[in-house]
């Protein structure tokens, strides 16, 4: 900092870029856009790494409806329209934590191939990360959590995606986990595995976990 | 991590809080929310201060104009509800990030009480610090960095602040940093020694740039 006059405030230090910032979180940043119908495992999956990414010294954050449903996004609603906002607002979050050197993780059903991709082109490449948890309907539908499945076929539920209302497959994720075949542990070193081999990730944090 | 069995999927470890995140993070997370007229140093301290904070390994961002109106709320116009709505999902982004743990700044006139009261009733005591940035109208005119003020006094932009709009001034704000009256160190200096002082940083962080 060198001092300067106070008429001229407009002094401009480098300023810090999303490379430095990279290079202090220990990653290379990015979006982790987790898509699957409800109760394919988003949540626990996003969670289960936030927690390996700290035990690493990686920063990372957790976007999800309880924290952006309740907040930036309480105006909206379930219409088509406030469904694609909903989304195109996450995207554009998630972007800035990318830019702010986070691995942000995302977990939203997102059942809607346009919409994802609309947030795919608002990142630069290799910055989103499509992470499809492919699930049979069968299996989310015994799981069911929040017993939100059993509402939906009885119809308390409009809209409801897998039961009345569609699920669009991604076509080219960069990672698919058969999160119906898998254990969480086998899912959680899939992602990690793929992660350091492109790099989002050095091999030499991933080791110092061994 | 623990195998599981794959048809119960919600394993639910305990989750990283922010608590953890600010431990990681060598600072308690908190927004710095910077006010004041157009030209009165904004823009210029949070990024002078992020470079600090990056130099002391403490996580921090920016959110401006830049990154914010052609972004999330690129939807957004120039009427007092665009205006309000602006304001608002600024302060619900940055309460993302005071979640995962970083100083997030924010520079924005700003120019209403309620708006930022009501940013500030979203946060939790003592993760909202107001900065305002006392800087007479002369002054601000006077650098006019990108010739807005001359253009809103030829009536090329319509309210705007300070002279077709008002300023309210923070009744009670955390800090006033009278950049009119300052060299920029001297406002970098006051900003450091209060989040020293309240804690926000460590003193042995501080203690490190001597």
């Amino acid at each position: 900092m060198n001092g300067d006059n106070h008429n001229n405030l407009y002094w401009h230090a480098p300023s810090i870029t999303v490379h430095d910032r990279r290079r202090q979180s220990a990653c290379r940043s990015c979006v982790l856009w987790f898509t699957g119908l409800s109760a394919s495992g988003k949540s626990t999956l996003a969670n289960a790494l936030s927690k390996e990414f700290h035990a690493l010294g990686v920063k990372s954050y957790v976007l999800d409806g309880d924290n952006v449903r309740h907040g930036l996004n309480k105006d909206l609603g379930f219409s088509h329209e406030d469904r694609k906002e909903n989304i195109r607002r996450i995207g554009e979050v998630a972007k800035l934590f990318v830019d702010a050197g986070l691995i942000i993780m995302t977990a939203f059903i997102s059942p809607y191939r346009e919409d994802r991709d609309n947030v795919r082109a608002l990142l630069h490449d290799g910055e989103f990360v499509e992470v499809y948890l492919k699930c049979s309907l069968e299996t989310c539908e015994r799981r069911d959590p929040k017993g939100i499945y059993r509402k939906a076929k009885a119809g308390q539920i409009k809209e409801f995606t897998g039961i009345s209302a569609p699920y669009e497959e991604p076509v080219k994720p960069e990672l698919t986990i058969e999160t119906d075949k898998m254990t969480t542990e086998e899912c959680l070193k899939s992602i990690f595995d793929f992660l350091v081999e492109k790099g989002y990730l050095g091999a030499e944090l991933f080791s110092q976990e061994a």
